[in-house]
C-alpha cells in the first residue's frame, strides 16, 4: 500500500474483503467497510446491530459501530480523520452511493480504486487458492458429465439450467455460480439470457457454468449437439477447438496475456470466421468469475506462475448457432495446465 | 431530472435500469450504461458484442459500442460531452470504480447519487407492479405452507434452505430471492449465514425468504418451533406478534415511516425488551428487497399510497434464540394491507 502511494483502503463486502479477511459478507445499504492503514491498526466500520457477527474480527480489527439513525458516513470520517491530504483506495465493485459519501465527508482526499493495490496480488493464485480452484473445476467437470448422460430434448432452457443448478450443487459445491444454457440460435449470442424455448433436434446446446467452492468459481463451456449436427457446424466446431487448443498450447509464464488472445484469433481469422470471433479470448477466474488478467488482444500482462484464467474461444454466426469451449487455465513454471478436463470432443447428446 | 437539477442519468444494470428500461442487465467489469439526458435522445454505452442483444433499444437509444480493446471511458465522455459544468446521476449501486472514471474523463461534473431523482419514482409502485408485488408474496405464502408441512428434524440448516428455495421455484417464481434458514441459537443473529448446523428438537427455527417475480422481490419471515418450545420462547413470540401487529395496524397514508418503527419498539420496550430489538422496523421492497422508503425511527418520509415495505419487528436473545415475523405490507387509501397471509400463529413443526 505504502510503495503504491495509498495511506487507506476502503473494502465493502466484496470478493477482495474475503481475499483480506476470509468475509464477504454481501452489499447492503447498510455500509459495512473495513479500513485499513498503511500502517497501524485496521478497523470495521459496521451497523451495531451486526456487531455479534464481527466479534472474531476484535483480533486484529477495532469494531466501529453505528445506529440504525446515525450517519455512517460520520462514523467513517472519524476513523480515517480528515487533517490532511489522503489516497483512499475503494474496492472496485463497492456502490457508488457509499463513494459518493466518502467524497462529501473526505472532500480533501484523493479516491482511487482499490485494485491498483489488490488486483496484482489476487491475480497470481497461493498454493491452497489453487486447491480450491482444482476442486471446484473437478466438481464442474463431473457435474458436465452427469449432466450430458439425461435426456435433454424437450425441457426449456430453464428448467435444464435448474438440473444443472441442482447436479452442481449434488456434487459438493457450496453454491451454483451460474448455469446458462443456450439453445439453438440462442447458442449464437456469447451472454444468452434464458428463457423458455424448449430444446429440440438438430440444434447446438451450448453450457457455460460453474460452482462455487471455499470461494472460488469454476468457469467452463461446453457446445454440443442435440440429436444430429446443424449443417456447417462440425466445420465450426473443429475450428473453434484447434483454436482453444493452440491457444491453451501458447500458455506460458513470461509472454503478454494478449499474445494468447492472437494465437486463438489468429486461427480464427485464418479459417474465415474472425468477424463471428467477437469477444476476448478469456479473463481471470477465481474469486469472481471476471477478474483481471483480461486476455484481450491488446493485453500487456505478463503471465506468471500461479495465474489463472479462461481460455474461450468463439465462433458465433446469428440466427444459426454459437459455439464456444472454455477452460480454467492455470499458468505453471511449464506452462498452461487445464484444470478442465471433461471431453472436448464432439458431443452428439440426446 | 430538470427539476431536480440534473443533465444527465448514468444507469448501469440494476433494478434502477429495469425501471426505467424493462432490462436489468447484470453488472460486469465490462462498461454498460444507459445514458439519459434531461431532454433529447438516449444512448446506450455498451460492448460492441453484446449490441445484438440491445437491438430492441434502438426504438428510443442511440447504441455506441466499444469494442474489447478500446476505452470505454472515451466513448462515454463522447457521448455526454465536456463543454460545461454539468450535474451528473449515478445510480447508486453501481461500482466504483465505474464512477471513479467517469470522475476521470469528466473532471469538471458534479456527480450525484440518482436515486434522488429515480427513488421517489420507485417508492411509489404503479398498479402493475403491485400485481406483480401481490404474487410474489402470495407465491411466498404457499410456499412456507409446504415447508412447514415437510419433516424438518436432522436437516441442516444448508439442506433446508435448498429444499425452501426448490419450494419457491415450483411455485413458480423466476428465481429465489433469498432462502434463509436459521436454527436454534442462530436465530438470534438477524443476518444469520447459514452453515451444517443440524435442526433439533426443542429448537426456534427461523425462515427469512421469498422468490422473484417479474423482478419485484417477496420477503417474509416466521419464526416456528421444532418439537416443543424453548424455555421463555412462548412470551418472547407473543410480544413480537403484538409489536409486528400493531405497527401493521398503524400504516396509513399521511403518517411519518419512523411512527411505524416507534409503534412496534415502544411495545417491545414495555414489555423489556427493547434493547433485543437491534434494527429498524422494516424497509421498502420492490425491485430489490431493501429499497426506500426505510422504516428507521426518526425517519420523516410521508407515507403514501402505492408504498410497499417489511413490517418485522424481533426479539433476538443471544445464545438461546432469536424471533422475528414479518410481513410486506402495502400502503393503501384505507391503510396498511399486508401482502402476506401465511400464518403468524405459533406453529410447532416436526
Amino acid at each position: 500500500m505504502a510503495d503504491a502511494g495509498f495511506d487507506f483502503l476502503v473494502v465493502g463486502p466484496s470478493p477482495d474483503l474475503r481475499y483480506l479477511t476470509g468475509f464477504e459478507g454481501s452489499m447492503s445499504e447498510r455500509l459495512t467497510v473495513l479500513v485499513l492503514p498503511a500502517s497501524g491498526r485496521p478497523s470495521f466500520v459496521l451497523p451495531a446491530f451486526e456487531a455479534p457477527r464481527f466479534v472474531s474480527f476484535e483480533d486484529f480489527a477495532e469494531l466501529v459501530t453505528w445506529d440504525e439513525s446515525e450517519d455512517p458516513f460520520e462514523a467513517l470520517s472519524q476513523v480515517i480523520g480528515v487533517t490532511k491530504e489522503l489516497v483512499i483506495g475503494v474496492n472496485d465493485t463497492q456502490w457508488s452511493r457509499f463513494l459518493l459519501g466518502y467524497q462529501d465527508v473526505l472532500p480533501t482526499a484523493r479516491f482511487e480504486p482499490a485494485s491498483h493495490v489488490i488486483g496484482p496480488l489476487r491475480e497470481r493464485k497461493r498454493p491452497e487458492e489453487i486447491t480450491a480452484l482444482r476442486e471446484v473445476n473437478r466438481l464442474a467437470d463431473l457435474a458436465f458429465a452427469e449432466l450430458v448422460a439425461t435426456q435433454l430434448t424437450g425441457l426449456t432452457e430453464r428448467r435444464l439450467s435448474r438440473t444443472l443448478s441442482d447436479i452442481l450443487l449434488d456434487m459438493g459445491n457450496d453454491a451454483v455460480g451460474f448455469a446458462t444454457v443456450a439453445s439453438g440460435p440462442h447458442s449464437a449470442s456469447p451472454h444468452h439470457e434464458m428463457g423458455d424455448r424448449v430444446i429440440g433436434e438438430g440444434e447446438a446446446l451450448l453450457f457455460d457454468f460453474g460452482g462455487r467452492h471455499q470461494g472460488y468459481f469454476a468457469d467452463v463451456t461446453r457446445t454440443v449437439v442435440v440429436g444430429r449436427l446443424p449443417g456447417g457446424f462440425e466445420e465450426v466446431y473443429r475450428i473453434v477447438q484447434a483454436a482453444q487448443q493452440a491457444a491453451v498450447e501458447a500458455v506460458r509464464p513470461g509472454i503478454m496475456a494478449g499474445s494468447i488472445d492472437r494465437v486463438a484469433r489468429g486461427i480464427i481469422m485464418e479459417a474465415g470466421y474472425g468477424h463471428a470471433f467477437t469477444h476476448r479470448v478469456g479473463h481471470g477466474v477465481g474469486l469472481e468469475v471476471h477478474e483481471p488478467p483480461y486476455l484481450t488482444g491488446d493485453s500487456t500482462t505478463i503471465l506468471e506462475p500461479g495465474m489463472t484464467f479462461s481460455v474461450e474461444p468463439g465462433i458465433y454466426l446469428p440466427g444459426r448457432f454459437g459455439v464456444r469451449i472454455e477452460d480454467t487455465v492455470l499458468v505453471t513454471e511449464n506452462g498452461g495446465e487445464r484444470l478442465n478436463t471433461c471431453t472436448r470432443e464432439l458431443l452428439v447428446v440426446s
